[in-house]
């Protein structure tokens, strides 16, 4: 890329220890940095590795840049992992889709915003509208009446349905598919009776949905994914789910019907969220937790049981199903009661120590 | 929509209680339905949301008839979940794809039938049968020999493959794969040797799969789906995997090669359910359930820890840890022994209570 | 088909027991095998579903050839299953894909190798190389500068970017997406910042990816998938992983970034892996385990619990959270305890056994 110290420095804020003319190739990690490379220390158990790293440039906090400055130039900055994720955006590879492909079906009604790119085979349908500066990769299906804000970048294979409404500066990964038809039935006499879901989704700005997502349109209402959420890979996000704003769901994650999320929550994978549930602010799931009532205070909240050896995880499993025979409440007062006996025979008279002559 | 209380109540065989002629103009949620529409009322603990409810008119069952006439319309039914599911058919928008677009590659060979729409850039290979009144999506690749009955609905990036037998009335949701390859292979001298499954996937009537499913073709004999299942979004089903008639599986779930689901059976989300098991008919899983067992008996099952607040939950494991060493039975075993023998202690003649003056 | 026993032995190295001129139809199960069909018996434990088949001609082990030709034509082989994989794939029906379809989208630039085949409207963007006899099916979408190598198979709505490095004999299933961008984001005052994904993905030879799998390319350094890796349907593979030779990872299993595997490990279904953790060669999970830490030993683990009817299940998990109040070392210490006075008690001079005439 062969940028400036100086140039990175305008870029993440920093002050330059050492030459700003100095010409940077790569942003590396610290492991396989050469000489021309940038890297970054994310605090001070980085530092070993820091001063083991090859690389010309490090940027790293306040703290660390006495110790080195000996080593390459440095670049201080308050948060070097915020630094390490603006900079980032200088050394990636500029998109492939360039223009609106010849072969792009664009419905004459649909419009398009200035500077967009559309790949080949892209299918948009009548009175879609596709904010500027975005960009849609090839085979993406967005159907009519969608509207897409500006600085959207919608991955191959995309598709977008339910007149969806989605705002600015959204990133939706390759395969997945916005707005199909929510899991709705009526059980009657056996059967399942579809209910047709006539909700939509609403998704707010700079959200990022992952590849290989599901996000249903409600059943009346709408499907609604605030501003600034993320979600990853694989994730299911059932019809009238509400996400609150800058919450992130990690990969393989399933968030049930009408379950409502709050702000800054922070899921981890595969976890399993049952519907029609409230989750309060700034929860934390560790991965594979399941969920099957509200949480209404914030905090970490975990389940599964850890991982064992097969042989010990089978007997522990037998223990579990004989906890639900015998719970451990009637094991304490089983022995509180034996305990308060043995007490009572303990201070009973006539009892003598046993001599150790005997 | 403008529909009137007379067509909506031919619809839904309802009893009209108040003015036929009044005209709905959408179908919504009692909480956000106005004067000029139709909610429904699903039972009597939904009476006071429903009485405060501004809809003009209700969908209620008998018992709940005298007490909204005075607020609004009434239509009476037997079922108020049945009679919405039916009514938002009226109200969902038709489908976006129309006539056959001039960009399908539909091979010569392939029947298409009456009144089928095909969308941009769908490929239907040779000897393709599709029914009539089919609606398939673009970017929909339905491979040669496929069979499809009528009034399907395909949605966009859908791959059917292994001349897969699909029956009438079937839906399948966008980015979803029927008849990819089952997960076989030999493990011989350290290398896994694949087995070309040459087995396809048979999809009876009323089926209903998600969105970014798995359906795989069988290895030898078919990958079976009956008449009326319905299936939720990113669900796997391996290969040889029978599922009975309506049964209804959610998001997530797992099904694993050569197992047979009864009838009616209805699983929550994020299931994973081991291969060559055989579940009987009515058996209820609620989510995350974990199956490594055949089951024979219906009834509803569970598996999982609940949700812990995580410091409680990292002590709940190191308790699950200690039981695999410690079996609860040792316990019971060893308070049993201690009982008789503190009996033993309180029976023996020269013992006497305590006094209190002591 | 059509095959004589002759032929057929030659393809799985097989000693022919019987008529080697016999005409085989198809391969089939034992249980759905005709006269005219070819079935094999693995091992001892089918020998009474082999002499109940129908089948003319059975592959078999040394050991049990003399009980089976009395009742049909017996091809002996060392391994009967490793015959079967091999005996597949001469009765699997070619790909349909033939050519080059007229409407793929090729760049000028790319380099397509010999005896390949496109399907119609796949489009293979600047720089892409394609190895000899490799089979794109319709709508892949290969982004420029991929390198794939010869005999590649990549499926429908496959989606391939990240400049990935891809071996030979990589089979890519049905709507899975490599290369899209990790989940990686720098919290910073309650905002989430996008980290661009600078590494890439590398494939090595004789890879199996499923059907709508994530394989994310790397932050800065690459993910890495290694030679004979085989990867069921649905499974998220995160930026950073590296995945060691000839491991098997089953369907919907997630493992997160950074997280590095051995080689010969087998995954179960569901599984959860966390980030950053180091897995041994040759551990094998089973289905559902959540791995939160790293696995230094070669073994099987697992985790979860069995499933439990309903009612026991609620039992259970109200047992465990007892567990994490009253951990099972302390009931032990109690015992214990209660032990050691008993027996002081029993040992105390005057004690006298209560008489039976008592």
């Amino acid at each position: 890329m062969n940028l400036s110290v100086a140039e990175i420095s305008r870029h993440v804020q920093a002050i330059v220890h050492g030459d700003s003319q100095f010409i940077v190739s790569h942003l590396k990690s610290l492991e396989h940095a050469e000489a021309v490379d940038i890297s970054f220390v994310n605090g001070e158990k980085y530092l070993a590795q820091a001063l083991a790293s090859k690389a010309g440039v490090l940027i790293a906090p306040y703290a660390l840049v006495e110790q080195l400055t000996p080593h390459c130039i440095v670049l201080e900055v308050a948060s070097p992992y915020l630094a390490f994720a603006q900079l980032t955006h200088l050394f990636a590879r500029p998109v492939s889709i360039q223009g609106i492909g010849e072969t792009a079906k664009i419905h004459k009604t649909a419009k398009i915003g200035e500077n967009v790119h559309i790949g080949d085979y892209a299918v948009i349908g009548e009175h879609v509208v596709i904010g500027d500066n975005s960009i849609i990769f090839p085979h993406v299906h967005i159907d009519s009446n969608v509207t897409i804000g500006q600085f959207a970048y919608i991955e191959s294979h995309v598709t977008i349905l339910a007149e969806a409404q989605i705002g600015e500066y959204v990133r939706i990964h390759a395969n997945t598919c916005i707005g199909s038809e929510g899991f709705g039935f009526a059980p009657y006499q056996g059967r399942w009776h579809r209910i047709a879901q006539i909700g939509s989704v609403r998704i707010g700005n700079n959200v990022r949905i992952g590849s290989n997502c599901s996000v249903d349109r409600g059943a009346l209402d709408d499907t609604v994914i605030d501003d600034g959420v993320i979600i990853d890979n694989l994730v299911q996000i059932a019809h009238n789910v509400q996400i609150g704003k800058h919450t992130a769901i990690a990969a393989n994650t399933a968030i049930a019907g009408s379950t409502t999320i709050g702000q800054h929550c922070i899921f981890g994978g595969c976890c399993a969220v049952a519907g029609h549930l409230t989750i309060a602010d700034h929860v934390q799931l560790t991965g594979m937790s399941m969920v099957t009532k509200s949480v209404s205070q914030s905090g970490t909240y975990s389940s599964g049981t850890g991982l064992l050896e097969n042989s010990a995880w089978k007997r522990a499993v037998i223990g579990l199903r004989q906890l639900s025979e015998t719970p451990v409440s009637k094991i304490v007062k089983q022995l509180n009661s034996l305990h308060s006996r043995i007490e009572q025979l303990e201070l009973s008279k006539p009892f003598i120590k046993p001599s150790n002559d005997e």
